[in-house]
């Protein structure tokens, strides 16, 4: 069954094309499908477009629709083309000629706009929450091993003192700025496209201004051609707020391999979060954190992808646009996932004791020495020459207490201050505001 | 002269191959360096690292410094290595030993930070101005033109009537979506990382809270290891929300292409906006909006450069990171062109009229027709199946009015509601905030 | 069952996560896996690792299974984890202790690389054929159609004549260009990486020379290490190739849909190619060449997609690569559907008549008229200036006769020496040669 | 000066724009436009085109514009749009209307295609003598340093022993197979696009085959449409192929830079070939290999910047195209530099002795030790776990000795049939022939 079938029926070839992996990724749409349909249909009545008994019967089946995906019982049948053909055929199963007045004023595309749109904005508040709870696991770690000192590199050389306080602080403060991206990104896909038709609005007086509000958006897409503009550009945007969230824990997990290297040997992890080889006995493997590293840069080149797919284009819609379904859909799993890993790792790793006892971090307090040196009055190039000569000569050596006070520093890691940036960026997104509105329009 | 120089000196290829680009792309940051060094200096001084004599000395030799850079003639020296050791060179020409204590409780690393962070905040506001002005542009092509209707087009087939109205309106709104990506990119720059040393630090009692205040920052990036991570992370945020930027300036240049081509014909521009051909004389070719559409590329190409860089790299300071300078500068230049360039041919844009009376668009108004027979009583799919029989055998046609009249259609652009979001965001930039600072500090 | 498995048992949660989509993907290895195995067990039995009874056993059964896999009756069990282990259950169910010793001289890692190696070389000669399948519709369709003329475009301007005889023809010779990279990717993918183990070869006397030849490879990837690091790079280099093929379909694509295009009309395909719409009766869209363009773009991105999981890692196996089966395998079956769409549309294309009878394409002809005026005597620049006068005045036009003869022109297509190119580097593949080997080995 | 300048003015912002950096970047092609320019007026005489004395001239000015080239002596001068209208200015500078008519039967689009694909082929030469020139340096390196052992891990875990003869042996193979796509790359390069003009032919009778054969083009490119498509197509190949070597020095750059650092110091560099820092006096800092690392993944996200500029573009040319030389030009100077500094370094060399004398290195013999007990009649499996029970228990230990004998292992370097390998490839491209025709051409 397709919406738009005249009589010639189409080449199988082409329908099994042109479906592709539709079907299984409009699965994830089909709940807010429904959604907007119980606002496009209170619309209607409004606009009298229609009538109130209509209005009464199908809120009730789409509630019921509603109820049975919310159990994981619905599915998209064989041969029906998408997940709209599906809901519109349960509705007229039940309700006969009036199931098929919910497509009035409305066309496939800003049907499919408004699903993507508020599946996006709950995959984001999954995606926040998460990211929270890496957050306070940071945070907590920060605080408990803020005595820890390790060596700090630059240019993979040892360099000054660090400590895993520093460390697991650092990933987390990290977070709140990638949450920056994902407010932007969620503020774009708050905003309401149905109404805008094929890109060129409608004839009917709708009322877009009641399904946004019913439907918990900030605001409009006003101009229906820029709502159909949003379709490559709200999933690039979002794939880019994700990349970022990928790019620390890439980062994170780079860290966590290195540190695991034998040659380093900061960190572990119980055999059961380790793998082994089938050759050498004695390997105790990262694989979680290798894959996080590679999963993570499949969603940094995620963004690359849909500008590929979209730019030098024309305005209006091109069907190119179905095939971002299949290559973001499977990325909110994907960095759920890494999340979710990242957790169960960090809850787990253990970190070495008196790591800089070994004498080869000696040279990192040699920056420690120029500072004393030059708080006793030395000019610090004469101090940084006096220390570099004692290294050159082997003269340099000894035990340094780390005396770092200033804010941000090993000894004063801020982190009251940390998570009250984090409490601040939460509250900006409001998520709140969007359930009372969908808890509303389903009851 | 170079800061870290010991006894060795390095061999002349490798200073060739590791300066690079670097003096020439220092010369954006010099006024920033003198920024960050008036700041860290009046810090020092409040911690005791620095007279007050030396200090008075040093802030006057840093103002004269800004001033020659504002007129444009500071230069960086044959054989120093980069801007820092320029500005640490004049000063200590003029002030002696006392020049080179600007240096201390600093490293090149946190420095250069702050450098960026600064330019970058400097050069959003340019872009930001620009994008508006651009805006302001479109909404006001949109007044002009909503009584100009255009083929609205799907799949690049002819679809359903739009306007000029709409297309300037659409690139506007648009706007205002880039500009939220912008205002997370300028929130993460907005955070002070001077204080972080190479990246763990100082034993110093640096007071960063201070300097966060005299620059302007609104937020410090607390942890040290958090603020060197900043490098490379700032770069790619700030690059993916010029990319979104490019992706509408392309896609109004990919439009423009195609409405210039004779096929359509919709618009014109002047002879002297066009160029020629070296061999076809009837040519007034669109190379300025191929050249924003290739540009535009280019800048969607830029996060992914970054990301390439920077993947898989573990934390701390890696030399690498330099390269990024020559990779997002110049492209501060090319976006500002671009937004210049289609300011300018959009200011001499000339539309066809009465493009709508050409019998090839009739086929706009069979959902205009669908709907009137809805309206009069049929249902939906009996009136789509009467319409696409008329087309079938010919006998659609005939002028229909247009008469779109919800939020956003052709007849209701909501121009001033789209103006309303556009002062909302250009709000919460607060750049006024960062420019009375920078007043404060340089005068 | 895991062939490393130790006492300590795998975390679900982790063993979930690593094994990943790696079940499904390898299914497409198992017949690979297998003739690496039958290859791998002579050698061991020719330097005495494995007796000549043990390897008439081992032989047999392998290629039972073989026989299994090529009917579709392989799978990979539940709990299974890849199909390395579902081979060797099977063996083992068998044999017994026999089973286990094809593990013996061999990691997991060459084992993978000579299955992907395998599946690559395979996957490439599906590849190449349809490639020459879609060159030589384009050959012939060039033929047939070398008369019709079309308008020829630059800077999307109406330029010079142009003719469908050329629009064919220039598609079927870029293909041969794109097998030139194909070539390439299929040298690198024809040398055996078997006996390199883990990365650092092997205490036994292996003979890899032996494995080459049974294989049917060209040459060994000899050092080890680098044998390992050929995981990702091959991955990389080929989809670099088919990236190629890509861009060709893509270019062939939009132009497709450009011509569809009612403005310009100057191709259709039947109805039951093109697709309708859901509230426009009269569409009859081209999705099928915007999904080969979408697809296209989704192919040009993978190479990025491999380098970006792949750059920065030191030498040496990381888990990370295992991703790459999820990012590649399913870019098989994407590159052979858009080349299967390619030549079901191409096949049924309606090409309008006449189209230059149109007044609007008369200036293709200026350069004609150039030309003629500088056969006859006036230098070039007088004649363009006078040409292009013309024009201005709006005394440029009439009909004018195409005489273009030399090579590659609209009346010289020399689609006899295009096919000769086409032939000859086809013939540098040698397919047969592994054919040959292949058929040895199994039967 | 432009040639197809008529009355109107071009408004000096969109030249200043259109122009862009071609004039700086047409540099690069002066000497390949007279080339070209040579062997088009020779063609031009032979059809009658030209008389048989204006070819003289010409011919004998051309000649000494390629002198002047030659030694660095040329400039395109203020005004002139690019190297085309230079060298024609010099002509008709010296030689009146004459020189004018080097243009007949040509447009910039062929001039500048020819152009290109013979810089190309000439940077094709230019870095594969380079890459010679480090893979007989890591030959040479593999041989010296054979004896030497190192750890080899994989997933970052100390695994097997590896040596430096393998490390070097690794990557000068891996330039092997670099070179395979870097011919194919070659191969495109090496057909003339000379004579299709505009993209669409000429009506003049020219002989395309005799400009091929003066040129030393090994083919032509045929069809005139696809002359014109391989801009941008062989840029990207090109790239592609540049991406390859980059992505192999990217690899050993990261491993130096593992090797250098402290943790596992395996490997050194003279003071003067590394850098320090401005505030820790102990540092020797691998910049050098980090701006290899860094340069190469700039060069590996090249191939995207193309395709994100080309694709989605119907065929014909466009301005766009013109960006891809300030985008690919650089990068031969980059690749280049790479290359330089890394034989520089790899000269340079100091590898540690004994490194597995290290305690913590002695698992690396495990799977010695299973072998051992394999290849004494214990099934793999069992010795695999007695092995790893050892080593649970703290029972593994005690040196091995290393005996691997097979094909590319430690023992068996197999470095002559890799330099053969090596020679073979190099034999293909055939360099001598174009050398030949050039040589011919300019005397």
């Amino acid at each position: 069954m397709k919406l738009w079938q005249k009589e010639t029926s189409t080449n199988n070839l082409v329908e099994q094309f042109t479906v592709g992996q539709d079907r299984e990724m409009d699965l994830h749409l089909a709940a807010f499908d429904v959604l907007g349909s119980l606002a496009h249909t209170q619309m209607l009545e409004s606009i009298g477009l229609m009538s109130a008994d209509d209005l009464v019967q199908i809120q009730k089946e789409l509630k019921n629709i509603y109820q049975s995906i919310q159990k994981g019982e619905f599915v998209i049948e064989e041969g029906v083309e998408d997940v709209h053909s599906q809901v519109e055929m349960l509705l007229t199963k039940k309700l006969g000629e009036a199931g098929k007045k919910i497509h009035s004023g409305r066309s496939r595309n800003d049907q499919v706009l408004v699903d993507l749109k508020l599946f996006f904005r709950s995959q984001i508040a999954e995606m926040v929450t998460s990211v929270n709870e890496l957050f306070e696991l940071l945070i907590q770690l920060a605080e408990t091993h803020k005595g820890k000192l390790m060596p700090g590199y630059t240019h993979l050389q040892i360099a000054m003192p660090s400590s895993f306080g520093l460390w697991f602080g650092a990933y987390a403060e990290s977070l709140i700025d990638d949450l920056e991206l994902m407010l932007a990104a969620y503020k774009i896909c708050n905003k309401n496209p149905l109404g805008s038709a094929a890109g060129y609005g409608s004839s009917f007086p709708l009322n877009r201004t009641m399904t946004t509000q019913l439907l918990g958006f900030e605001y409009l897409n006003y101009n229906v051609v820029y709502a159909q503009m949003g379709r490559g550009k709200t999933e690039r945007i979002l794939a880019q707020a994700m990349s970022s969230i990928a790019a620390t824990l890439n980062k994170m997990a780079m860290d966590a391999c290195l540190f695991m290297n034998q040659n380093f040997g900061f960190i572990s992890f119980p055999d059961e979060l380790t793998t082994g080889s089938s050759i050498m006995p004695h390997k105790k493997n990262p694989d979680v954190w290798e894959l996080i590293r590679g999963r993570s840069n499949q969603l940094q080149a995620l963004p690359n992808q849909i500008m590929m797919l979209t730019t030098n284009l024309p305005s209006g819609y091109h069907r190119d646009m179905q095939l971002q379904k299949e290559t973001l859909f499977p990325a909110f799993q994907s960095l759920m996932a890494c999340l979710d890993m990242s957790k169960l790792m960090l809850q787990n790793i253990k970190i070495k004791d008196n790591i800089l006892d070994d004498p080869k971090y000696q040279y990192l307090f040699s920056v420690e020495e120029v500072n004393n040196l030059v708080l006793a009055g030395t000019p610090f190039r004469e101090a940084y020459k006096k220390v570099g000569a004692d290294i050159e000569a082997g003269n340099f050596g000894g035990k340094y207490e780390i005396n770092h006070t200033h804010e941000g520093s090993i000894g004063n890691l801020n982190l009251p201050e940390v998570k009250e940036m984090m409490e601040k960026i939460l509250g900006e997104f409001e998520f709140e505001k969007v359930e009372r509105a969908i808890k509303k329009l389903v009851s």
